[in-house]
């Protein structure tokens, strides 16, 4: 799929997916929201890759939604042209499952929820609005020092997106959480580290060194299965009520991969003291007796 | 309403409550309770008020039950003269509905809880038990470095109340709340942002303004729906299992909201890099269609 | 019940869990995971105890499972001689209510996780694998400068287990817990207290005695009633979708204790300035009305 707003690039086991639209500060678009899920379709399918890298073309990480549309920006209705048909049903009511209805970040984030490869964001710049909370579905956010980060909704009229209202007090605990969507207000890094969004801050020069070094330090170590269920069972039993939930689903994981060729190969490569070569790959050896193990819910 | 416990004043955007019992240290009583909750009506039907600050008078902030009754604070069977009948039916068992059963201290909170405003507890002194726990529900806690707090519940030989065995994890984490229930030790207000009760401690003169400084910061940036839709929704979503909830949820009111006159001034007065003037308030304008999406439960 | 893999000290108190398989680094196993739950079963019959500490013998913690059976280590079925019989079925589908697919380690935690007893954590030592997740069902965690801790499952090919997709994140949040389950990097006690996994860290010689002086402050000052009602609280609302929930519910726990004589007491002796004599005992004085409020799961 030749992309035209982002690019991809994979070097060696880690993919980089550089937001480019540079002279828009990588202002998110519909067509950025389609090849961003269509990029994490490529990664989730290359074994090559064992990591994602998510950074931005230029000065912006992502400036947020592209506002050249006024004061029609949010108003799906007015945007019609580039989206379907109207959801307002003929009585006046609204059809809440028509595609117009749906959240263009929230697809973006519900993607990256699902990736069976470990996702870095490497905040080079700006990341307001959208550009804040895509982040949100990624696992590790290292940054510049020039970033910037911004929960604006309530300063532009609308709310949080991107399901952010569920991945931001996860993240960050529920008073950070909303103490920056209720004031909307612009942060740098030092205040994003300190609250918990980001990991650690770089000068600019290092920031891509450093997140490249995180990727390869899970790349060559792990067993790519064992990292896409890792990445998967502790999404998804974050909001899980109760820790038998996670004893029964992590009973049999460990019961199905403890007789994997990885299992053999970690323990037997640990004790003699050498790097693993672990034989499965994520596309042909994820568990089908207990991979998914939930109902993937659908809009 | 004439409040006798507690003062409610409001100045510009911003409601104060102050607990006002000084010479009891702002002590808890079922009339204080009643007036709480009066209070938060009344904010809440208030365009005007666009966040409400909660302090108490003179040097404590609220110690915590009321301990005239001596032996019988707790027993509600005792109290029964300021309760109604008791909750024992004739074959023993008790009637986990009748009102005398339920905590006061929950009552506030839940009230709280479904505030449509923002709000700040600036925490002027001592603080214990429902003291300490009918701040969980409020949004951002401020402490004077004279402030002291203790969920003290098990040195009473009683259990948290108030629904912080919710609300504390939430805030702190499980770990610094379950050190805090179990040892029951009342403790600084250094202790307190260490452990992430409170966001900011300050010299007690700075303490109010600073509550307030954040008060307006919402107040002059911010549109009103846009704050009471995202309050509701950081705090609903905060239990909520997936976050393809978030993600239904909040599709449903971008969509409402963005063809708002709140999403057209957002947007215009950015681009145009003059204050907002959001057309919408909170009595009028919260969006039917989707608010509330939740089943209100009841005791 | 004589131990051979650990021993159970009760010195006042303080019962004190002692992992002892020193020349094996303490090495889990089948046997120890047997007699670590015996050991919480005399723990929270025994009234005399007041809260639990969990240590390692020599200068290990635990270094994860007994590795002696290398490639097979965690394969179930070439075990079978110290497990029942295959849950593999006539038709090669897998019975998985059969005991050998159920995770040990998450016998231990799922075993700690009802404790009616504080458990903390005095870590002297290497903590890798299950060494490092048994300890998340504890409530606190204190560490010797000389601990190290290690969520290895992704390089050894396997997965999160003893419920630990479910512990991690509910105790250092979720970007921690997953940096550290997808790198399965061993880190050093600096790091495990930063990130919250650890409430403090000390040198060697003072470790025992500083998780001593938590385990006393909690023995000394509170009713074991209310600490056992308190623990299961905090551990099981911390999952709950609502803080109705846990309104309804310490609504009742109230109630039913503050007619105790604990709640007499508690109120009297803080009256009265002088420490409290609690008459109610966790065998004879938990609220059968109330307690257990859940329907346990099972396998």
């Amino acid at each position: 799929m030749p992309y035209t707003q982002i690019a991809l690039d994979i070097d060696g086991p880690i993919a980089t997916i550089t937001l480019d639209r540079p002279d828009k500060l990588n202002a998110f678009t519909g067509v950025m929201m389609a090849e961003m899920i269509a990029a994490f379709d490529e990664t989730d399918a290359n074994d090559q890759v064992k990591a994602v890298i998510v950074t931005g073309r230029g000065r912006a990480f992502c400036a947020g939604a592209d506002l050249s549309a006024g004061a029609a920006t949010f108003d799906y209705e007015k945007l019609g042209g580039a989206r379907s048909a109207s959801p307002v049903k003929d009585d006046g009511s609204i059809d809440w499952r028509h595609p117009a209805t749906r959240d263009g970040g929230g697809q973006v984030t519900m993607r990256i929820f699902r990736s069976l490869k470990p996702v870095i964001a490497a905040v080079n710049g700006p990341a307001v609005g959208i550009g804040a909370t895509m982040q949100l579905a990624m696992d590790m956010r290292l940054a510049s020092d020039t970033a910037r980060f911004g929960f604006v909704f309530a300063r532009r009229g609308i709310v949080p997106e991107a399901g952010s209202s569920w991945f931001l007090s996860k993240l960050v605990g529920l008073p950070q959480a909303l103490e920056w969507c209720m004031t909307g207000r612009v942060f740098d890094a030092a205040e994003a580290e300190k609250g918990g969004l980001t990991r650690s801050t770089h000068a600019p020069d290092d920031l891509l060194p450093a997140a490249r070094a995180l990727a390869l330090e899970i790349a060559e170590n792990t067993a790519p299965v064992s990292v896409a269920l890792t990445r998967q069972m502790l999404w998804r039993m974050a909001g899980a009520p109760s820790p038998w939930d996670a004893h029964r689903l992590d009973s049999r994981m460990v019961y199905m991969r403890g007789r994997s060729g990885d299992a053999k190969e970690g323990v037997v490569s640990f004790l003699e003291k050498r790097p693993p070569a672990y034989p499965d790959t994520v596309s042909q050896h994820m568990p089908a007796e207990v991979f998914p193990w939930w109902d993937e819910e659908t809009w």
